[in-house]
C-alpha cells in the first residue's frame, strides 16, 4: 500500500473526531522553526493546539531564504510575533559535510546541487546562529526569538541561551 | 509569559510519557512537505507515530530550493523514497498576491523582499504545480510524489490527481 494511501486512512478517523474550524491567524501569535526530523511530532511535543502557532521545518531547521519568506508571511499576514527554534540531539546533518554530500548527489544522480547541504556539527553553535541570522532580518517586524535543543532519546527541550 | 516558557513547561509532561528512542531514518520511508498553518497537526492528521516520516513546512508547502534541499537530504542520506504533498483551503496565501505583499512588507519595514511570496488563487492547480516542480528536480532518487488538499473545516484530506 502507497504511503498516502495509509494517510488518507488514518486521515478518515481524524476527521470523524475534528474538533472543529478555528481563524487562520495563530492564536498564540507564534512560529516554530524546527527540523524535519521524524521524532519530532510538534504539536503534543511543545503542547500546542490546532490553531494556535505557525510551524515551519527543513532539514536542520536552519534559517534559509524560504525560513524567512514564511516567517515574513507570517508576521506581515498573519500576526505572529515570536518565534521559537527547535533544533535535536543526533541530527543526519551532523552525520555528514557539505562536500561529501554534494558528492554523493553527483554519484547517484550525475548532478552536482549548487545549493549547500547546511551540515554542522555543534547543534548550540548551530541554534544561535539560527538566532542571530533571525534578529538581523531586515523584513521581520518582530525579532523576539528563543532557541532549544530537543533530546531525541529523553524527549525534554533545553533552550539555548 | 513568553511563549517558549509555556513550551518548556508543556514538554515536561511530554517527556514525562516519552515513548522512547527510534532511529533517524524514517520508518515509513516518507517525506511530507506541508503549508505551516497552525491548523494542521500533521502527525495525527496523518496517522504519524514518532519515527515515521520527515515533515517539511513552509508558507503555502511550496516546493522552493531549501524543499528540494530537504527532499535531497531525506533520500540520499536518510532513506525515504516517496513523497506527500498536503496543501489546504482557505490559505493565507490565497488572500493577497505578491505585489500587494512586497508593498506591505515594504510600507512596514522599509526593505522590499527580493523574493517572492509565492500566493497562489488555486489551491488544486498548486498542488499540481508542485508535483511537477518535484517530478522534474534532478537531484531526487525518487520522484513518487502524490499531493493533497487539506479541509481546515472538516478536518478531511482529498488527493489531487
Amino acid at each position: 500500500m502507497a504511503e498516502i494511501d495509509r494517510m488518507l486512512e488514518a486521515n478518515a478517523e481524524w476527521a470523524e473526531r475534528f474538533p472543529g474550524s478555528k481563524p487562520v491567524a495563530p492564536a498564540r501569535k507564534v512560529a516554530v522553526v524546527a527540523c524535519m526530523d521524524s521524532r519530532m511530532p510538534l504539536f503534543p511535543l511543545l503542547g500546542l493546539e490546532v490553531g494556535d502557532a505557525h510551524v515551519i521545518r527543513n532539514a536542520g531547521g536552519v534559517v534559509t531564504e524560504d525560513t524567512v519568506r514564511s516567517l515574513t508571511i507570517s508576521q506581515h499576514l498573519l500576526g505572529t510575533r515570536e518565534i521559537v527554534l527547535v533544533h535535536h540531539t543526533d541530527c543526519g546533518l551532523q552525520k555528514s559535510n557539505d562536500v561529501d554530500f554534494a558528492d554523493l548527489v553527483e554519484r547517484e544522480t550525475g548532478r552536482r546541487p549548487p545549493w549547500s547541504a547546511r551540515t554542522f556539527t555543534d547543534v548550540d553553535a548551530d541554534v544561535r546562529e539560527s538566532m542571530r541570522l533571525l534578529r538581523d532580518c531586515p523584513y521581520l517586524v518582530s525579532r523576539e526569538v528563543r532557541g532549544t535543543v530537543y533530546d531525541v532519546d529523553t524527549g525534554r527541550l533545553r533552550e539555548v541561551t
